[in-house]
């Protein structure tokens, strides 16, 4: 009987410990798509004390206390911070088989140094030992950082971003960690959303530009994209809940922003022709720079309205959808590859059922001498659990090349979060580990361990050309 | 090497054994989904022989038997009810891997103390050991529920039904098990088969009403809603085949029933707006009345038409459907949310695809301070085996809660598949097991222990609030 | 610790070594489905060199190529054959976790003795042992097939084939090896392809008939059906990227089939009503003839548009589709049924969401007295692989009837793959050896044993009913 997550944790066979504590665990973090707010970052944020760490913004966590009949009132509401903690702590038992079990052990181990599990008997002590800890020197949000050996970050940008703090960190030269903007450009090809018209106001103010055609608007969108590139950014990302392809034109699109500036209403086929060229236009732009493009597919958002209209995004009510991809992926990708301007890509599927679509589609838009040029994304949102990583990898594995890999990410709104690339880690060593203990691979070290290296840090490092920051 | 099928049978490891023997094994039964007749309960029917009681009615047998090559003259044909047996003797050796393998032993081993594996040549000793057994006085039905320690059973009842067997046993003081009808409206919602119009006039019957338009459909409706009600029904159930979603009204909807009334054609569309309406309309009463809502999804019915002008329906000639359902499914319960009318529910999907989308689509309608109001139903039908029943677990516990999880159901024609009950805790409990014995999760029985006996039974009995009868 | 794949390589208990070394490893090999040259049969071929006969054609080994960026002129460029050979020894290593990469060393031990891991270091060594073998006597194309045990070939064949090289070789009494052809009619049936016309007039040429209307083009495709199995064919092959299915009629099919020779446009709706009939006469004459339908359904063709105009088809530009079949396919099988003419079929999907689906529509059309007339196909291309063949058979078995299993097919281009035999049998053995040793199915190796010979063997010898070649 092992222990409960001992320094073996997920680790199986002795191969996968060798692999994991010689190899992996002291390789760097390259966080390259997450949710944080580099304001914090900048300010070197203190938590007040662990409900704020943890509660505040995690949805993950409100959907499993919804789940087991918590009150509203002691996830999102006015209850206060220990009462919040405790309804947490009641409802970490009753979460097991569930990641953010693991998360939240993990957690508490790496930054707290706590070894008990939390539960309702447990709760009280460890409020006051992370609170303590959280309010002394050690656990801002900085130390935090360093503490996980977090070498490059990537936060969420809108293109209307004034990027101001990724500026000021790029110039303060007592935090040697590169802090960079990803290109995140939704709200430009969300034509049919309310806010569209708004937010291309805001794209005029920060381009200082009058945005009365679609050329004007793309001109403005490729301001912003030389601006992001200027600030280090090297990574877009886009929210495809579906994915958008039919052929168009440029006049037909020009009609089409027209038509939604005149605040016309805008058809669904209107809607995926303006996206698909839209989306063709950015591609482009990555190309041209050298950047990856992240596509993240078959999110079904908000399928609350009841909670929508109380919560607004982002609040735990979302699922995964099951649109069918293949053949608009293929095709839009084949529409850049034509053109020699396909940037390199990262594909993205909510849906468990697309792995095996998307590694082979991948596959099949690799070359022009880089190494993984296409990706299969790291398993994403509700996949990044024990057996969904497993399932990404052994899939990349059966229909690609793992060794391509570039990893993990959080994909986070939360600074405690970097604990799920060691999660990630013992994983992908576990795997291996036991692939060489059956005679499935060579018993070599040599190449397993500078794989799980390359898979770890070196992949991502090469792969976005990043960077690390001097000071 | 283990034995075949023995006490630890599917037990991989000692905690497993535990949770298994000294948590699980003697938690009654609660069969809230399956397809018996309660006639037979109340007659406390007598067997006349293993061929009616394992072959009558068993299209998974029928299924296996035709795969191997069976002539049909043995499976429901006119050949006599030993060389019926003798038929499926041949099969059973060939069916190795499939459940029904499981399920033969297992009900051999748990009803007739017979440990011998069923084949051509053990198969005139178990004719005669078994139908010695069914003709004495202990294996009568009644005596086979009591054996299997079931304290509730929701058979599954149309709408027009008197439920005169239900009533019968609700007042029988000699049968203290809770025997309540289910409510099963499907050709309610089905206007365009053959047989609507006659079911509206059976409909008209039993609720002694004139039923010239919608309106007076839904009230003899709720009519029988509220009988059922009264015969102790707390749960209704779905088969879904597509999940119908589309914007209507009830004068839209009203003008369709009109059509159907009047022999003319329904189109697909419409079919569509009237299944939406008539079915959120159910929702809303099963919600006043603190009902169970099933949703059963995806299934492609009578496949084989030649078979079915033959045979009629369940009779073996269903498969899996492929339909995307995460649209209609999110839309369907949210419009009912949004009007604080959803009931407690349950998803499930034939297709294993759809696990991950129901986990997360149930995940985003929790709350209203319900343990697990609206769950991932145990693995269905063709899932119902060793994989697919350990998939569906990993799948809730991964993006759900499995801790909330009501657990099995038989979802069976013969009295003698309760053994399905214990193949499904063997299997939780081995999955936990595992997970302890791994260092997963703590090795805390209290917490394990509890789950499983949470899981097995009483989730399910505060989740459907029937209670047990009192004789 | 295994050593790498050793003589028990994939066996991991004592049961299934009995089980490989006892029952599989000596069963013939049918390779009922293959894209072989029969030319190169008949001429006995032998290879210059290693890359010849590795990287000449094989699409697999391209793309990995391909992935870890190796320039497009060692792959299918003008490099020498030396270089190339070194690049994808450079790649080998890289593509650990890839079926290719325990074929290539399953390859090289079986036919070459050679027991080294291929990478950049060894490779000029197995460079020269492997050309040494190859321009010795032993290692020609029927060397290899006797070496491998081969009974049985089928190879893939246009309707408008000669057959030359099947003829020949049927009378050769020097080869014992029964080479039988195929018949892969998919140009008669992709009425869309800019090459019809031109097939059509290839048509008219072999059959000796002037093919001005749709009923002579069935007359003329029926005479070369009987041709076929004139030459001993015994199956067929279709690949259907989608699954047709519309309502439809002679009259209508004969109009849409004329507007093609008139070189007009045909509509989606039009080419599905067309590919629907045609595909239903095919069925019907194979059902008369006692032929297997082979469908291979949901790949994605062609997806690099850049890269096919270049390269042209099977370069390694294809993926996975997702298109729903359920509904399509379950009508095709159920408007053949209904005539009693559907044939032996065997449904492949190319994606693994599928298999659940094929595997009970299967189920519903089983029958006649056949012994799994209709079959679930073994993991197909992407599929192919340790996880997928796995999963592949825990489908059939759990839904279907794993024992009526046809078994495995080479699928393949290339001389050396019959070790995917092998492959496939060590992995069943394993499969079966470990539910044996966990006491899930009876330690009855009589049973088992036998259940092993009729997958690797006899199943499809009494499926396909092809008989062996007597000289």
């Amino acid at each position: 009987m092992k222990r409960f997550m001992d320094e073996n944790f997920l680790l199986t066979n002795t191969t996968a410990e060798n692999l994991y504590h010689n190899y992996a665990k002291d390789m760097p973090i390259i966080d390259y798509h997450c949710h944080i707010n580099p304001k914090e970052i900048y300010e070197n944020k203190q938590f007040k004390n662990i409900t704020e760490a943890w509660l505040y913004g995690d949805h993950y966590k409100w959907r499993a206390m919804r789940a087991v009949g918590i009150d509203e009132k002691y996830i999102t509401g006015d209850s206060n911070d220990y009462d919040k903690f405790m309804a947490w702590a009641k409802t970490v038992p009753l979460s097991l088989g569930n990641p953010i079990y693991h998360w939240n052990h993990l957690e508490l181990q790496r930054y707290f140094g706590i070894y008990d599990v939390l539960n309702e008997k447990t709760a009280p002590f460890i409020w006051e030992k992370t609170n303590s800890l959280l309010s002394s020197e050690g656990l801002r949000v900085r130390d935090i950082i360093k503490k996980s050996n977090v070498k490059i970050i990537c936060t969420t940008d809108d293109p209307t971003d004034s990027l101001e703090y990724h500026i000021k960190l790029k110039e303060d030269k007592s935090f040697d960690v590169n802090v960079l903007p990803a290109f995140r450009p939704d709200k430009a090809l969300e034509i049919n959303n309310k806010g569209f018209l708004q937010w291309v106001k805001k794209l005029e103010q920060i381009s200082q530009s009058v945005i009365k055609d679609y050329n004007k608007f793309l001109i403005a969108l490729e301001s912003r994209i030389n601006f992001f590139n200027s600030v280090g950014c090297k990574v877009s990302d886009h929210a495809l809940d579906y994915v958008p392809y039919a052929e168009t034109s440029i006049e037909e699109v020009s009609l089409i922003f027209s038509k939604a500036l005149n605040g016309e209403t805008i058809s669904f086929e209107e809607e995926t022709k303006y996206k698909t060229y839209t989306l063709r236009f950015f591609a482009k732009q990555y190309a041209k720079l050298n950047w990856v493009m992240q596509l993240h597919i078959n999110a079904f958002r908000n399928n609350n309205k009841r909670m929508f209209d109380k919560m607004g995004p982002d609040t735990g009510f979302d699922s995964i959808n099951d649109n069918n991809i293949a053949s608009p992926l293929s095709k839009l990708l084949d529409s850049l590859e034509i053109d020699n301007s396909l940037p390199k890509t990262i594909l993205y599927s909510l849906n468990p059922k697309d792995n095996y679509v998307l590694a082979t589609i991948a596959g099949s838009f690799q070359g022009n001498g880089i190494f993984g040029k296409v990706q299969l994304g790291a398993a994403w949102w509700y996949n990044d659990n024990m057996y969904g990583m497993l399932d990404q990898m052994k899939t990349l594995a059966n229909v690609g090349t793992l060794s391509t890999f570039i990893g993990m990410l959080t994909d986070s709104r939360s600074f405690l979060s970097y604990t799920r690339h060691e999660y990630f880690r013992r994983i992908l060593c576990n795997m291996l580990g036991e692939w060489v203990e059956n005679g499935i691979v060579p018993n070599d070290m040599e190449l397993i361990g500078k794989m799980v290296e390359n898979i770890s840090y070196y992949n991502a490092f090469n792969y976005f050309e990043m960077g690390l920051k001097q000071i």
